[in-house]
């Protein structure tokens, strides 16, 4: 059955000793939608696409934009016809009277985003492949990670987990190099602050590239994940969870090895498998 | 032992055929961290503090803004000396010829924000009192949920998880009426796009303020999947997971039931309990 927000792609799955087999995987489908008013970009969001106008409509009602559907005169695609990310833009028309937000200080749109405008030049280019093609992939090595090791690590970053493990609401981060070795672990309520806070204290460090170093996150690889381990160079990135289509496609293109659901010595592997070793 | 990034509140347990008992639980904190350069606003982010330098810096880094600590002159908080949320301001002081994101078609400073900026005006707010205070409370109703009939509706949530269960990497928002009675249902990869999705469709049904309903959600609760639920007017948010130190203070305020790890018939009641019947 087709489901809409699911992509089928080819992943390799390993298994303890088994030989690596190579399967169809169902991931979750990841893409930006840019919410206009009146043609003026307010918000970039990434989404699940489907049931669109229900997300623009709510994301208004909770920003306190509009109280109900008489507020608005219509919120409809705008991107060019035929163009495949067509449907990654909406624009809203408001009854006259019905404010949108605006900054006091600059009488411009209040502006919202949940993912990164400048490194990786979201805003403007709504097609996927537009988003990913400016990427200059990360270079070859010849080094690479046991899969044991990866293993470990993984389960080591629930043992570093020391909020979560009092209040149960927390996300966490590790850099690890090949050998396992823990280099930084921090723990915060959002994942992306989890991550930035593992990224500056390799700025503070002097570390910048992380060359051969893996990223072990707590929860799912998103794109905005992937982006930031990119952005500091690192070469792998492992959780115990899911990725979502455009992180797969991310880390493809940046030559990035991307890794879910590592649980013991099981784990799947979506890009760039060689850096992985038996 | 005191750990940094936990709070100790007092919640109500209920567990089975059991008297209710009050006990102390731990919460993560969470609390806004303002980012500016030079003085100007660049994002608000959701995090735990400590390490907040670390923080800035890989989201500088992630943003493209920065590539080493040589970028930096220095990263200092901000805030009046003595006010308590003091700490949750940093200035960023770039060295001469680094150069913030700008706004290609305003030439001001990008930027960006988690956070619901103009409903709950977290911007210039720093402080938490401040943050909540303005929150005009929830009318008490005599209505409530039976214990067991919340305790389906989270369960069912799971089985309405048609993504989830053939990707593991979705998250999902139902809102439920007293009675348990779904009235909708959506998921996405992003937790508060689930639930704008519901409000959404709400808002197209013409059935905004959402009275008597409740907002069963998939992940944990953060102080704007909280926020989202006060502006649809939804008097009880129930989750499988933990709350944040924020979505307690905010529901707290709000008069909205919060409700957290609901399994089976045991939950954790952390506001207004008076609406969940035995």
């Amino acid at each position: 059955m087709v489901i809409p927000g699911i992509r089928s792609i080819e992943a390799r799955r390993l298994n303890g000793d088994a030989p690596p087999i190579n399967e169809r995987d169902d991931v979750v489908v990841e893409e930006p939608l840019e919410i206009r008013i009146a043609g003026e970009t307010i918000a970039v969001t990434m989404r699940t696409p489907g049931h669109d106008r229900e997300l623009v409509l709510g994301f208004l009602l909770a920003e306190g934009v509009i109280t109900s559907a008489m507020d608005v005169i219509s919120a409809t695609y705008c991107g060019r016809i035929g163009d495949e990310a067509r449907e990654n833009t909406i624009d809203v028309k408001l009854v006259p009277g019905v404010k949108p937000p605006v900054d006091p200080e600059t009488g411009l749109l209040t502006r919202r985003g949940t993912l990164t405008t400048s490194a990786c030049g979201v805003c403007g280019r709504r097609s996927i492949d537009d988003l990913v093609e400016s990427i200059r992939p990360l270079a070859q090595t010849d080094l690479g990670m046991e899969r044991s090791t990866l293993a470990s690590a993984v389960r080591a970053l629930r043992d570093h987990q020391r909020i979560f493990g009092r209040t149960g609401g927390c996300h966490a981060a590790s850099l690890v190099d090949f050998d396992g070795r823990v280099i930084a672990t921090f723990e915060d309520v959002g994942r992306h602050n989890a991550v930035d806070k593992v990224l500056g204290s390799r700025v503070l460090a002097g570390e910048v590239p992380c060359s051969n170093r893996v990223l072990v996150v707590s929860g799912r690889s998103s794109f905005e994940i992937v982006q930031k381990a990119f952005s500091a160079g690192i070469a792998i990135v492992a959780s115990v969870s899911a990725p979502s289509s455009l992180a797969i496609d991310l880390a493809k293109r940046a030559n990035i090895t991307l890794v879910g659901f590592v649980r013991d010595e099981a784990m799947t592997i979506y890009t760039s498998p060689e850096r992985i070793g038996r």
